[in-house]
């Protein structure tokens, strides 16, 4: 069987001044970043002005398991069949972080015919956005503490700093430090840490702004540190944001690649689906609906998390509206929520594939709380029998929705045809009427409950009085109207990752909220939540290496 | 007067592609990063194989002084009159350090008319270069950690390791850091602390590698801790060598850019020229050489430091032998280095230049024991009076050499066309002897004995017996044929920075020896080496920011 990577490397790409010109970018405001990469230039996206937009495909999923869903690969391979069916798409998905790649192997941008490439460049350090919003992030923490050396003005409280560092790598050795040791010249020890770089605020805010503006105006507003009275320090205080602008500039360009059948691809921003909301750059997504009639994008997790956070953070925030959903959904993994092991996917189990199913009925029925028309993607593996397929596709129909068939892992936009078209007949046909789940006005509790509520099905959001007290301070601060950002298992609709299919009856216990004020929203955070992985005992990395061909070898 | 960025934003560049074609590098063999700045391919190098070389300028300077030299400025003024007077010239130069242009406003490269452009892209995030190092080298950091974590099979001594982390950041709080906090799944705790970038040993490698497997091979030497036993752990025994030149493969492609004058300039690399050796890469200077007839190159620091470690480790290493050496001075200088306090440089002075000019007497003396004809610049300020140019004229004539009156700040190639003129002619009278200062046999304490006495003209050198036991030591394990790597103030040609001219009857004291395996040098450490700058009270970066018209301000 010929792998991801080597479908990949023998891509006939095309030069990416052909690509842009499919969306009329001409050259010039192509930033190029060698032959099969560029950025679209500032100057050309302020330029588009008021030209109408496309329709918005959002692709989403059921909630994952180990089987794989193939939300990238569907994503993708529904962009090229509408091309196929001579519609100007565009796909749009988030980068991928550096640093996870050296733990596991992995890093694929969708799979078999549906890719996005060069997958290799897209996986390693691609156009350097990352490493901006590394540096930006990190000189914002090496103003705080220079701030603090050289007299303190602002009166800082050294023990309330909440401005962390980051770096794009997982090390686990520097998530809880002590800084500043080493005598007086070195300033003043406290202890602090480092997340991995999607994690920052910085790669959240980067993904919401609309330009940069409203990017220096945002990272102006993050908190980095509190007084002994508990009064915020702005970022702005420590004036920092002109400079992070700065070094943001460039990484504010989204990024232009192409898919295997040279179809346009933007790529850019990826911010974590949990403690931020997991989702492309709005600058890209609007960007490629002033170009194409047609933009796929996707967001992170399953669709409890990740399309929640889509509709409800980043459509509300820049004024979006999409036009269908997509609900990517496998037999095996219908299977493995109907209870079978991993090891046994291999046999029909029609059974399995029925009981597994409410956990897809409930994700339409939630979606469809959006307004928004809903269609079922069944990611095709070769294994899946006729009889598993028409077990989903009846139930998907007994819920009011259509689930497609779609070929496009083993054959392309020639796979996706069929999905491609009924898409495409959903979104002109103007059903949907998109509206986000709860009001700026209503108060943050509430919020908060009405997602676990309606989109988790619990009965109950747990929250001590420590943190009732938090959401109405901020209230009181003039944070009320800010959206939730939910971090929790993406494995289960409750905040137990073993509990498959449609639970009900469950409890959403908060354990922390944190107020991301330059970002936009208020992070609850239910469990554990790992903001700096770790490596495995056998890395990746022991394995990657340059083979004599200079091709790149253990990183797939 | 018009300022350097407002020259620099007011250049008439010309697409890379043009720069490209001069040096015969067809568009193909270029990897764009926009439309001014490319790598050269990997491909395309690798077919240079046998061509002859051009003829190789070393720029260095007199010992600096708050007064400012004008080394690199002059190096690129070098360059365009040599392509002015029908010459094919490129010039190489080093890449700029992210994290000290938050600091201080800096980050010209060159000045006046003799710059290279696009000079923000090269003082920010330029090709990326720096952001590989940075990932290459925590990625060891991180799986050294790692290693540790899971069952240390290697049997490292966590107090032992010497491998720290960096960053390009100015940040004191991390000189000095523990890690490993916070429980069990965190790690052992243990002290380390954070370096600049510039300063890792993987910034010095990626300068002194010939190739891409040269490269790899150089990783896996490095030592980055000890057992308890000391025997030494290599990368290569941390499996970190073939992941990191994967992530080093694209920079270790040289940038091309070009000049005011539309002529190209390689810039690439930039370690320290302390704890390093303070050169731009050799694979920009022999690929340089391939292509150009002329190829002007500079050191860091003053000739004592980086012309001596240009000679003695870059070429001895990359075979490279250097036609003429350029040495920079300025009326100003001399005046200072004659006891003149900076805000007095206005006046006429021309018993203090004359007092002064021993300094330059001694560099020109050190130059000639390589066996390379020197000529001097004086790069001309404006308020510079003919007694003064002709007093120092009149004094290097004594010395057997001859000072050239150079314009290019003033008039770009028009004002160092004389200049050109006389390099050209030395540099093809072949008259250029070049030998390093000792051999590769000559034991290391020997070795940095020769340094001081003949370079620096001091007495004695002062060393305990542990240093002494450690270079024996070293040299029994396989190391004596190492190059020495002095580090010490740059100011001085003793190891005092407030002795000026050309002290002699010191001492030299080395505080620290330091094995860089991978690199190829034992660095000597004379005084303090600050190897993690921190930022001063009002950081440049407070001012930095777009203004409306999209143009970065403060930066400059």
């Amino acid at each position: 069987m010929t792998t991801d990577i080597e479908i990949a490397r023998a891509a006939k790409k095309q030069p990416i001044q052909e690509i842009g010109a499919k969306l009329g970018i001409s050259a010039d405001n192509l930033v190029p970043f060698g032959h099969d990469k560029a950025k679209v230039s500032q100057d050309f996206i302020a330029s588009l002005g008021d030209r109408p937009n496309g329709k918005l495909v959002l692709v989403t999923a059921i909630n994952p398991t180990p089987a794989g869903e193939g939300k990238t690969t569907t994503t993708v391979g529904l962009g090229d069949g509408l091309n196929r069916i001579g519609k100007k798409a565009a796909v749009c998905i988030r980068e991928a972080s550096l640093g996870p790649n050296f733990g596991m192997k992995g890093g694929a941008a969708g799979g078999g015919y549906a890719q996005i490439v060069p997958m290799e460049d897209m996986n390693l350090h691609f156009t350097g956005d990352f490493h901006a919003i590394t540096a930006a992030h990190n000189l914002l923490s090496a103003m705080i503490d220079n701030h603090i050396y050289w007299g303190n003005e602002l009166e800082i409280d050294e023990r309330r700093v909440s401005w962390r560092r980051v770096l794009d790598m997982n090390d686990r050795a520097l998530r809880d430090v002590v800084t500043s040791l080493g005598g007086v010249s070195n300033g003043f020890p406290r202890q602090t840490g480092f997340d991995i770089t999607v994690a920052s605020e910085v790669m959240a805010i980067l993904c919401l702004s609309t330009d940069l503006k409203d990017l220096e105006r945002r990272l102006g507003d993050m908190i980095v540190a509190y007084r002994r009275d508990r009064s915020p320090i702005y970022a702005r205080d420590i004036k920092a944001d002109g400079a992070m602008t700065v070094l943001l500039k460039d990484a504010m360009q989204p990024n232009l690649v192409q898919t295997l059948e040279n179809n346009p691809a933007f790529v850019h921003g990826g911010p974590f689906a949990n403690i931020a909301h997991g989702c492309n750059s709005v600058v890209a997504t609007t960007t490629a609906l002033k170009l194409a009639d047609y933009v796929v994008t996707e967001a992170g997790f399953g669709a409890d998390l990740g399309a929640e956070k889509f509709m409800n953070i980043k459509c509300r925030k820049a004024g979006l509206a999409p036009d269908c959903v997509v609900l990517v959904a496998t037999v095996r993994a219908m299977k493995m929520n109907g209870g079978v092991a991993k090891a046994d996917l291999g046999a029909e189990n029609v059974d399995a594939v029925k009981a597994g199913c409410p956990n897809l009925g409930r994700h339409i029925a939630n979606l469809k709380q959006f307004g928004v028309p809903v269609v079922v993607a069944i990611n095709h593996f070769v294994k899946d029998t006729d009889a598993e397929i028409e077990a989903v596709q009846d139930y998907v129909k007994k819920q009011g929705s259509e689930a497609i068939v779609s070929k496009h892992w083993a054959d392309g936009s020639a796979g996706s045809e069929a999905l491609a078209k009924r898409v495409a007949e959903i979104a002109e046909s103007g059903k949907s009427q998109f509206a986000p789940l709860y009001h700026d006005e209503m108060p943050l509790f509430d919020k908060i409950k009405t997602i676990a509520t309606r989109i988790y099905h619990a009965d109950e959001v747990l929250a001590d009085k420590k943190i009732r007290d938090q959401l109405r301070q901020w209230e009181e601060a003039g944070f009320g109207n800010l959206p939730i950002c939910m971090a929790k298992t993406q494995y289960s609709f409750s905040t137990d990752p073993n509990l498959r299919g449609a639970p009900t009856g469950h409890s959403v216990p908060i354990r922390e909220v944190r107020l991301s004020a330059g970002a936009g929203f208020v992070v609850v955070i239910c469990g554990e939540i790992m903001t700096m992985p770790g490596l495995p005992s056998r890395p990746a990395a022991e394995n990657i290496r340059l083979n004599d061909a200079g091709e790149i070898e253990g990183l797939f």
